[in-house]
Order: C-alpha cells, then structure tokens, then sequence
C-alpha cells in the first residue's frame, strides 16, 4: 500500500478523515459526536464536517439519543449511527442439489432467505440458471435493487481458486470444474462476486457464529449426499498448498484404490453419504423409510435398525477421518449437514469407531448452524469486501486495498 | 515481562548495554568497533566499555582485521568477534535402537558427533544410562566441561509434553511413557535438558539446514524400524491440541482395528516398517540379505525382488499417507529414515501409488540431512534456548526470558 504526497492537499485529508469518522461509526454501531472524536483523534470541527458528507452519501444517519441513556443537562446529545441498510451483500450456497441465498445488511443480519431444492443433479447452464433467479427471488422479497448490492459471496463444492473466483476441480457437479464461476455470475448480478469452497465457509461461519471460541484448531465436517471438511489453524482457515486441503470425501481406504465412483461420488462419500445409509436400511429391511432424513430420524428415536445403518456408517467415516486427524490433532471436530438429524446418536457411533482407531480423539459436537453454514459463510465473505469497498470510497487513489 | 524501574540506575544500564553489544557481535559473528556503534545506536566509549566486560567475561575476543579486508590508513582495525566456543550445546536423538549425540559451539558448529547402536530394545533405565555414557564420551572427546554446557536437546519418540519436558504416550519403548525425561537427564548432567519429539527436531533441522525454503507447508517423514511424521505450516511446527499431531505410524486402516502390534509397532508401521521389509524380502526368496539395510540397497541397485517388495511397502505406505495428506494439502512431503538407502526407488514407487489414491500429489523429496536430522534438530532446540540464556546473562532482573 502506497499513500501518494502529491495530488492530495485538503481533498485528500478530508477523504481519509472521513473514512477514519466512518470506522469509528462502523465499528461501534451508533456513537455519540464526542465518541468519535475520541475514537478518530480528530479535532471536533473536523468530525463534523466528514459526519455531514457521510450522511449526505448514505452511510452515516444522525438521531436523538435514547431515553435511557444517563441524562444530561441541556438539549438531549445527538448519535450518530452507522446505517446498515445503507447497502446489502448476498450470500449463496450452490450445490448440485441446492441453491440457497441469503440477503444480510452490512451489519450482518439476514433480513430475507430462501432454499431451493434441485431434483436433478442439474447442468452447470441449468444450475447457473437457478442460482440467478433465486438471487433475483430474494433480492424482490428484500426490496433491495441491484443496484444496492455490495458484494455476492458463493461457496460451492471443488478445489477453489479464490483469487480467481474459478473452481479448479469439482467431481461431484458435471461440467463444474473449470468454470470461472466468479466472473459468469458477476456479468448477470453485476456487482463483485467473491467464490469459496462451500465447506471452508461453513467453518468460518461456525466459528463466527457458533460457540466454540476456545477451538483455535477445529474441524468441520459437512455430511450429508457429500461428505467434504474443512479446516482451522489457529482460527484462520487452511486451505492447502492447492486449495484441497479437507477434501474427505475423496479418501480412498481400501487395498485397490477405487477411485471416483460413476456417480461422482468420491470413495468415503460412496460408503458413508446419505445414498448408502438409505441403500444400507433397506438392504437390512427398511420397508418405510423413503429418503435417508427418515431413517435419519429413526435413529434419532431409537430405532435398532436405523442405529445399526449409522453405526455402519461411522465406522467407515471414523475409518477415514482417524488418519485424517493425526496430521492436524485438533481440539475439536464438529459435524454438520444432513447427518446431524440423527443427533447425538452420530456423535456417539463416530466417538466409540474412533476411539478404536486414534491415539487421540478429539473434542466432538452437532454444528450449531446446520444448513445455514454455507450461506452464513459466504455472506460473512461478501461482508468482509463490502467493508473494504465501502471503506476505499473514502481513500484516497492509491491506497485502495481491494482491486 | 516487566522492566524492573528501581534499583536500577548506572549497573543496570551498563548490563543493557553489554546485552545489546553482545547481541550485536553475536548476529555478525564478527564486527568492527564502528559497525557495533551503528549497529546498537550506542557511544563508541559505552561500546568500548561494553567490550571490555564481554572480553572479561569470555564472551568475545578482540583480533586484527584480516589482511584482505578494504585497505586504511594508520593502524590496522580491530575487530571485535563472538567466541562461538564460550560454550557448548548438546544435541541428543534417543530412540529405542539408538542414541545419537552431538555437542555444537554455540555457531551451531558440530564439533564431535556419536552414534551408538543399541541392539535391543532397552528398558527406560538401560535406555537413559545410554544416553548420560553417550554424553560423557561425546564431551570427553570435544574437550568440554559439564560446566561449559550451556543446554542440551532431546529427540525421542512419543508424544512429548515440551512445557514439562515429559513424554506423555510412547507405544515403542516400554515405560517410556510418563517418564519425566527432562528432569531426570537434568539431574545428572546438571544443566537445562529440553525434550521435544524426535521427528518434530527433525522437521526444523531439515527446514534450516535443508533446501526447501519454498515450502511453508510441508510434511516430514522419518520412515525407519518406525515411521513417523512431522508438519510445518506456515513455516512453523504444527504440534496439534495435544502434541500429537503427525503420529502416522499409528494410523489404522484396516476395517476392522488392529491396535497397537505385540512388538509396540502401530498398525502402519507394522506393514511399512524395516521388519516387514526384511520380512517380506524373505517370504519372496532373498536367501543372502542380512538386514532390511541390505534390501534396500539392493532396491536402489534395481534388484527386481527388493523393488517388488519396496512396492508393496509404498502401496501401504501411501495408503496411510493419502488421507494424512488430504487434511493439509501440503506443498512438499520429504522423506528422511533408513527407507532412504533405497534412494530415489522409494520415492518413484510412493508417487506412482498416491497418484492412484490422492486428488492432488505434492512433491516428493528425498530428505537431506539423513541420519542426523534429529540430532541436529536437537542441537538446534539447545541452541535457542542457549542464545535467549547468554543475553539473560546480561538482562537486569526480572526481564529474563527463559526461567
């Protein structure tokens, strides 16, 4: 970053004293006017000039102090607020059985969301398609225009180059890999589209919003059709040399390699996804269940067979999550997506074929967002843009941190 | 830390001083007078004062510029020069078919080095007397008094406790575990003793003293009678929750466990090992090899039954390793042990087998250091906490850094 002396002059103060006024604001929700000048270090008279742009652009609004603040002598203190809504993010969950998007403010808070289920596992033109109007959907139902939108977060299934928003690898969605997802979906939504693996939000989602905040190393594991994982180092998301780091569902165990299935599905999501819990409760005589979430739900009650479908399962899973562990030794290992419906029967199949298996077993629990992991974390992506981009209108040429 | 404002004064600050100046001199091994001036900020006479007491105290040494520095006028410059030999470090590797000493100066110069084998797997008592006689005979032959060590480093196998300098599990020496390594070596050789795993030492030797800066993200194994592995991430040792990470000889594949083996090995080990090798080698019709040692040699010279067999222990070997890998996605994967008389054999046979197993394959090297990684690491563990002693020497009370 390189701060240019020349071409500045007052224009160039008085656009930095601005973004410094905003941060104060931004970071504290609503302050009153003597806050701000001593959060900024800024004289008063200068404070307020850069307040009056501020809420002649949008961002800032100024408003009576609440009641209950302690009183005062003399007329009642103005606060300014950092207006929230002064633009949106969107975030997307895009798998090939899903698109989910949520709408958040710049604080964060969802204000519209929306799931849509896709039968087939569609084309990456018919997937495309599902993304943008589901996009479309929940920007109409939010009121918010296009115009308003800051930032688009996607987090989908591959091995992602994030600088490039395009997904390098992805065996599970047909005509998937390769695809400069990124920049397709910014022509159409026109406004910066930011691509991650979908598991490596969900963990960042998980740590933000979840109460594990002791669990600088953790694991998340997202099982449901895929089983993928993703991983946390010292509170930062590692993503490996090549992007794949956590790939589980690609863990090849047996003797003769078996390789990527003719469904896409990698060697342990073959013998540990949901498809097979439900082949493995019929094959044993499950004449009801018709999809796996019920025989999901079975074991949550109790059910012997369903039980035993699951501990068939978490052997297989423990299997492969055993080695997987001994290169990280995390504290904790939380597990998500559709697997989750079983409850705490999961954690305890895992626990006892671990136990078998690791020298040392993690910490275990159920994730405390489920099937908003993804959407989460890849809103919380769009926000961390938007903050900068919002921040860099302020900056002066040269400074900008996000191009 | 606290910086101790009384009972300070003039003797605190000449100690600073000598702190500073020592540093100083000890960074460029050796310095003129006027480049520990710039160097340090100091006077040339609190320099020169300086110098004097590092000189009283053995510290430094004062000779003439060498003949081939830039010509000057007048009289030759002096230069002020760390001595390296003040002191000594020792680096141990202890391991239950060896123990591996190396006494370094403080230059991290190994100045005697001695292996002796130990041909049965010792008890802990037999295991520590080979460790203080290997000690004495190393320093009897460097010419160093006990007096001069300045701290000796471990490198055994297990899980170490390195606050406590404890091994908390270690599967391959019987009693080794919970035994209070550190404070029992302490006791007899009468200085600091720091303990760390064997392969974590390993791991830092063959980053420092290897040629694989590039690689932030990498992964060692040492893969001998056992096999083990060590992470660096981000340049730096990834031990895990509970020390444990990087544990593969341990890890189990097979759908139904298999546990630690009769002879302590871990499952890996058992089908990777120098034991199976030798085995193997036997079963297929080697009537003249005396040692896996020999097979492997016999590998590396295109022999068609020890390349079969090196095939077979690398198709278990990456089986393990593959999912290991998938957590991380390292950028390198460096391969130290007795394996390596096999030479670049092992590496063609572990590439060809992960390819079959792996989304993404690192790069695979053979390590550089061989045999003395871990003592060198050792060394390298001593030297650290040696260095931060020297300057404490100098530190007023109550700044230390290592107590």
């Amino acid at each position: 970053m390189t701060q240019s002396g020349r071409g500045g002059g007052p224009q160039l103060l008085r656009l930095m004293n601005c973004a410094a006024v905003l941060q104060a604001v931004r970071d504290t929700g609503s302050a009153r006017l003597a806050d701000v000048v001593r959060a900024t270090g800024l004289s008063r008279p200068t404070v307020t000039a850069a307040v009056s742009t501020l809420i002649r652009d949008g961002w800032v609004e100024e408003t009576e102090a609440p009641e209950d603040d302690s009183p005062r002598m003399g007329r009642p203190a103005k606060v300014v607020r950092f207006r929230a809504d002064a633009a949106h993010v969107v975030g997307v969950d895009v798998g090939p059985h899903k698109v989910y998007c949520a709408v958040a403010d710049l604080a964060g808070n969802v204000v519209v969301q929306e799931r849509r289920d896709v039968a087939e596992p569609a084309s990456h033109a018919g997937l495309l398609e599902h993304v943008e109007s589901t996009v479309s959907l929940v920007l109409d139902r939010a009121g918010v225009e296009r115009s308003a939108i800051a930032a688009v977060g996607v987090g989908t299934p591959g091995i992602v180059d994030e600088r490039r928003g395009a997904i390098v690898q992805a065996p599970s969605v047909p005509g998937w890999a390769a695809l400069e997802l990124g920049r397709t979906l910014q022509r159409t939504i026109a406004c910066p589209v930011y691509v991650e693996n979908d598991v490596n939000l969900a963990v960042v989602a998980e740590r933000a919003n979840g109460s594990w905040d002791e669990a600088d190393d953790m694991v998340l594991v997202q099982w449901g059709a895929r089983v993928g994982a993703a991983v946390l180092l010292q509170g930062r998301l590692h993503r490996g040399a090549n992007g794949a780091a956590g790939e589980i569902g690609f863990i090849d165990l047996e003797e003769q390699p078996q390789g990527t299935q003719a469904d896409g599905l990698g060697p342990l999501e073959a013998v540990t996804g949901t498809a097979q819990i439900l082949r493995r409760a019929r094959e044993l005589g499950d004449r009801t269940s018709h999809d796996a979430v019920a025989v999901l739900h079975a074991a949550a009650a109790g059910d012997p067979l369903a039980l035993q479908v699951l501990d068939e399962v978490a052997a297989e899973f423990a299997r492969g999550l055993a080695p997987f562990l001994t290169a990280i030794d995390p504290a904790l290992v939380v597990i998500g997506g559709g697997i989750t419906l079983a409850g705490d029967a999961i954690l305890a199949a895992v626990r006892r074929h671990l136990e078998q298996r690791a020298l040392v077993v993690p910490r275990l629990e159920l994730s405390s967002l489920g099937d908003d992991a993804v959407a989460l974390g890849a809103v919380r992506l769009a926000l961390d843009h938007a903050e900068r981009q919002l921040l860099d209108v302020y900056s002066p040429p040269g400074t900008r941190r996000d191009r």
